[in-house]
């Protein structure tokens, strides 16, 4: 040990030998006695070691004949530190990694891997403190193996949080069963401008539903925890706090220009929830919120969300947020003090953070502010039974629950994916064209995205085994009745201009009773894809359109794709146009155009059996719009719940979007009653008026009348899906959180199937006493 | 006197009846006190009366063969009140109020007219009070015969504060002698959405450039008023406070969303530095900030505004702002109460001001606090002198300075107009073609904006008479040299696709050694248009793109103009494009197509002759942008005072502006030396390097280093023009406000000519002591 070394142990008592009776190690003491007096025992060098995940997982481990065997580069990392606080994306694979197949390590292999890894970490930790291994979770696993679900924009089209608990239960098991410990979920940006290549990451426009599902995601993902997590169960990190789905011109990671009313109302409720719903940690986000990035941002992660909303949990700084502060700190040193003392306890890939001993010993942060973040990493570490049980083995062993998805994952995963696309695919528009009659004998499937699952999973996901999944094509000859003769043509790629292979696709439309076009957007990666330090994409290869880094001035789909459409719409026969996408782009074409139009989002591997279902009329289309659509870029933003201002059209446009949050048709319709008021109870009866069964999603709005601040024209307050058979009439019972009025003295309630169709529902009064 | 009137006698003394040595009556007593005898002997009635502005002024008199009579709606209005606050738009000319030559008053017979209805409502008044004559001047005296000249946004492209100082000082001239008080003039809005038709009455997007405006405005109509103002001065309503140029979707008065940063740092200094030049009156804007619309907003009329800031001077409301206050309050009497509580002392149009005597009876609103309003409107008439001098008459008899402008009004009106339109038109583009060479003996003038005056105006003006003006093309034959052949052709309308006049068009082109083809915008308003209630355009009529309540989504020209421009090009012949236009239209084709491309913006009457002189090199070009031009609607916002973060091009499109702040070129160059700091002055040596003399406008960009919040990319600190001759070398001295730096520890000083120059150019350190 060398003198520099030496001026490390400072800590507050002296520095003790690892004691295999030590409190710290006693089971049956509470975890805040055995988080003090751990604490009491490490040394300065050891608490910074706690607060950094500097390193990429992948660079860890190199996979050899037999196995995998461990780097210089995470043996240097564990003893700069004398041990590891967190390892971020052990398991992640994907073009940006350069993990696949090949190299990483897929769900057989994937526990020892860690375990290999964590054997190593604690055997350098004087101590024997395990690491944290810190996943990307936003859709399912980002893992080789990893079951893929349909993103977050589909899961908010879903409107099902019940459903998306499943899911998310689902993927802890996975990531559990492999030895990893904690989630990274996007959860908390709210979609407000499509032009963000990240809206797919989101729940939608709207802070009541994001919510709901930020919640359902804790509840699927941690169980409820008490103390301890259940082995099969993954705390989670919710991305990203706060207000990043705002930011200026949908730029990535640009600042947001947000005033705190929309900050409070639109941006934080779902943090808010998910905060109460006990989420073990947050992310601070990249943005800038009034002032500061959020890393740096003590009035957000200190005074609100700390004090004001007494959250215990972990604050984690995104990739390399912390080491960007140094733009106005003047360094990497006192970059990670602002980050510190602000309100972040572990870092990311970040340089700042690794010099937090030197930031004590300059007097740029008190060591009490330091030995609180690691108190809340040592926290959680116990909260996981990470030292009773380090290694993935033993996590398994003792799992109160047993793991069904581990038993069977592929089939489980599998059918709560293909549940969730099925779920959340949204019918905008149908002529009657849909169901595909049985009359329809011969059926022309078109378009870039008709035959290929590439485009279906979004960003964020980890390479496909061949095979895996279904596209439309696929799915179509699977369930189309038997006899049913399905051509297929391309017709052209996804971007770019290029017509040639539209000739082919309007002769196989022009022979067909029905065309099915399918079209949209990808975020698929690619080796060729050039990615920022952090990951996002740099810029956009081959034929990405969206995903973190791709953000899309215009909207508008590749040009050849409208050519394609306008060509097999005018032979006449009836073009079905299913949007394969992450954003709404726009295409108001295709409501002229097509006989009927949906849109599945990304349904993840297995969305093209879904589509297939719902276009043969094997389930009713039951997704309502997470988002407005806008009709084109240029008269943004379109959300519903924008402040009760009459807008004039603009010249050229109108100001209203081209189909409203909340919209979606069923193959029935239903009659929906007025509302009856009791207390804060609305009651009203839904009545199928249609020949077939469906699912209708009743969804409650308020319109404020006399309030203390400029009401928005409706807030989503509640909703309910509820299915009924032909006929059918059932009392829908919807419950309303009187907090969310506070500040209101009388307020409309409107019971609708939209947002527009609110507008000119009939209202009950509910009148307030303040 | 029935009974109700009688219960409005509840004033804080006994009602006395008029005295005419009542203190208030002597000129020699303190204003203060005057004001405080005149409250003391008001009735409620009488108080409340005072801060109404309820008539539209158009309908206070009608044309008689002989002069004018007033009408039974003035006289109701005086009875009801017992006399009369203050009446607006007693000489508005327009569309919208429907006068015109035939039915309003001009240059000769105003003062006669404001005289019939001031002797009028001081005949009514019990205690004698005069009413304040309101009038809108956005760019000149919006009535017949008032001087017009180039918008706002022109102004900002001229960089010449003390050229519009002039302008300012005759436009209050022109005001005051026809026997009107008080001008309304938009400064405050920021252009920050080019989508706004209201972007034409903003300096531009910057902060200190609207700042250094708004302050030569308030020099140039008040001019250093101490207690009094001088006969031929005006009093300043600026127009709006605050944050209206931030609405969301550049839509006319609907909410905006920012945040504390971004409204003190971008949209209020403007606002403070009005304040602090002395500016009687401020208007609160419609939109909502952070909760409330300014008009109900005490956060901001209040506690900012005259707590903070100190404002002792008047507030008004914008029109029918206080009655929308209803939505929330539930009736027009609360919404008056609101209003008056918030912070407004005078409403305009609006109902619920006229129920505060009855807002006071019910308690909504302390009697202290309408005292408080009250006082502020009759404080405003005594500085004007109204109480001894109320007729026109009488103003113009005791002017201190003989109104030179009055004297001759036409000439010298129009000689600043034009020297404004003149240092207003900005180059953008030149590959040489400009200044037109004299071997260039045949030049077609083409295009929608080439032969008319209508459109070269702006928003709120007045009809002209017949023959005002000239148009480019008339420009053109005027100075262009003996012997050059000038031929026209239309070729389009400003609106539509109708491209049947292009043909001739191109044939003129195809036979000219020159085309210009001028093109661009309208916000002329024609009896055809359909006005809201607060008299916004509601429908764009005509070929209205452009002002009040016409907003645009794309920010397109009409398609016809395209497809002129690219016929035209297409000839060969050299194409020099002029954009006669109220907000940066997305014209990147102008860019490719043309040998050289100016924006005019509206340049007033005469901006055929200032367009002329500069395309025939009689004139340097002068002009810089004072908005960043957009490549398209899609790409916004494109202000270059954005944060300091790094945005990546969007995937289909950059995420830079096609023009940058601050750019303009000249006929000649200029090379800037590096800067040296000395104190809070920056010296740098400024060179004309090129053949002509001419003007640049030295531009100081701070780059904020080690900063206590998150900095801007650049903000413009301070500028100067400087005009020298082929070959001058000169240097020029910038001062910096260290109120500017707050939160600052070190900054770069850049000197450029452009905000895009400035990212490059070499910089100076300034270290500031904290």
């Amino acid at each position: 040990m060398n003198a520099h070394d030496r001026s490390f142990f400072t800590g507050t008592s002296a520095v003790q030998t690892p004691n295999q009776t030590a409190l710290y190690r006693n089971p049956t003491a509470s975890i805040q006695a055995r988080t003090r007096d751990l604490l009491s025992r490490m040394t300065l060098r050891e608490k910074v070691g706690q607060l950094n995940q500097r390193m990429y997982g992948w660079n860890a481990y190199r996979r050899t004949r037999s196995g995998f065997e461990l780097t210089e580069a995470l043996h240097a990392e564990t003893e700069r530190f004398a041990g590891l606080g967190a390892l971020y994306g052990l398991l992640r694979a994907d073009a940006w990694s350069g993990v696949d197949h090949a190299t990483g390590a897929g769900a057989a292999d994937s526990a020892a891997l860690a375990d290999l890894v964590q054997r190593h970490v604690v055997g350098e930790s004087r101590l024997g403190i395990p690491a944290l291994f810190v996943e990307e979770v936003p859709h399912g696993h980002m893992a080789l193996d990893g079951t893929v679900f349909p993103v977050n924009l589909a899961v908010g089209a879903t409107w099902d949080p019940e459903l998306y608990e499943q899911a998310a239960a689902h993927a802890a098991v996975e990531l559990r069963s492999r030895g990893a410990h904690l989630a990274l979920v996007s959860a908390l940006d709210i979609a407000r401008d499509p032009r963000w290549g990240r809206t797919e990451e989101c729940f939608g426009e709207d802070p009541y539903l994001a919510s709901r599902l930020t919640e359902a995601l804790v509840r699927g993902m941690q169980g409820n925890p008490g103390e301890l997590f259940a082995p099969d169960k993954a705390p989670v990190v919710l991305k990203h706090f706060a207000g990043q789905g705002a930011t200026i011109g949908g730029r990535n990671s640009a600042e947001s220009e947000l005033g705190a009313r929309e900050l409070h109302e639109i941006h934080l409720p779902a943090a808010r929830a998910g905060v109460r719903a006990g989420a073990a940690a947050v992310m601070a986000a990249y943005n800038e919120v009034d002032g500061m990035p959020c890393a740096g941002n003590p009035a957000l992660l200190t005074e609100l969300l700390r004090e004001r909303w007494e959250f215990e949990g972990l604050v984690m700084a995104d990739g390399l947020a912390v080491d960007r502060l140094a733009r106005i700190t003047g360094d990497k040193v006192s970059a990670g003090a602002l980050a510190l003392n602000s309100g972040v306890d572990l870092s990311l890939w970040d340089e700042g953070f690794t010099h937090l001993g030197e930031a004590v010993e300059r007097g740029l942060v008190r060591e009490e502010t330091l030995d609180a973040a690691v108190t809340r990493v040592l926290h959680l570490k116990f909260r996981l039974g990470l030292f009773e049980r380090p290694y993935a083995a033993d996590q398994l062993a003792t799992s109160r629950t047993p793991p069904a998805a581990a038993a069977a994952p592929a089939t489980a995963g599998r059918d709560l994916s293909t549940a969730l696309a099925r779920a959340a695919i949204t019918l905008l528009h149908n002529n009657g064209a849909l169901p595909i009659p049985s009359t329809a004998t011969r059926i022309a499937v078109l378009g870039p995205q008709a035959a290929t699952t590439a485009h279906q999973l979004g960003d964020y996901t980890a390479p496909q085994r061949p095979g895996t999944g279904t596209s439309v094509l696929a799915g179509l000859r699977r369930f189309a009745a038997p006899g049913v003769e399905i051509t297929h043509a391309r017709g052209c790629a996804l971007t770019g201009g290029d017509t040639s292979g539209i000739p082919e696709a309007v002769a196989l439309a022009g022979a067909a009773d029905l065309a099915v076009v399918a079209l949209g957007g990808s975020s698929a990666r690619t080796p060729e894809t050039d990615f920022a330090a952090n990951g996002a994409a740099q810029q956009a290869s081959s034929q990405m359109t969206c995903g973190e880094g791709v953000d899309l001035a215009g909207l508008r789909l590749g040009e050849a794709q409208y050519a394609l459409l306008r060509a097999v719409s005018a032979t006449g026969t009836p073009a079905v146009v299913v949007l394969v996408q992450g954003r709404p782009y726009a295409v108001p074409e295709a409501a002229d155009l097509s006989a009927a139009l949906l849109t599945a989002w990304y349904p993840g591997p297995w969305g093209g059996d879904a589509i297939a279902e719902i276009l043969l009329g094997h389930a009713d289309p039951s997704g309502r719009l997470p988002v407005s659509v806008p009709r084109s870029a240029a008269q943004l933003p379109v959300y519903y719940n924008h402040k009760d201002t009459e807008y004039g059209a603009y010249v050229d446009e109108s100001a209203e979007p081209l189909y409203s949050f909340g919209h979606g048709l069923s193959y029935t319709t239903f009659a929906y009653g007025p509302p009856r008021l009791s207390g804060h109870t609305v009651a009203v009866d839904v009545t199928n008026t249609g020949e077939r069964h469906g699912r209708t999603v009743v969804q409650l709005y308020v319109r404020r009348l006399l309030t203390s601040v400029w009401p928005r024209t409706l807030e989503l307050c509640a909703f309910e899906a509820v299915t009924l058979a032909a006929g059918e009439l059932r009392t829908v019972t919807l419950h309303l959180d009187p907090d969310q009025l506070a500040g209101t003295g009388t307020a409309e309630i409107r019971v609708a199937e939209s947002a527009r169709a609110a507008l000119t529902a009939v209202p009950v009064v509910l009148r307030l006493t303040r």
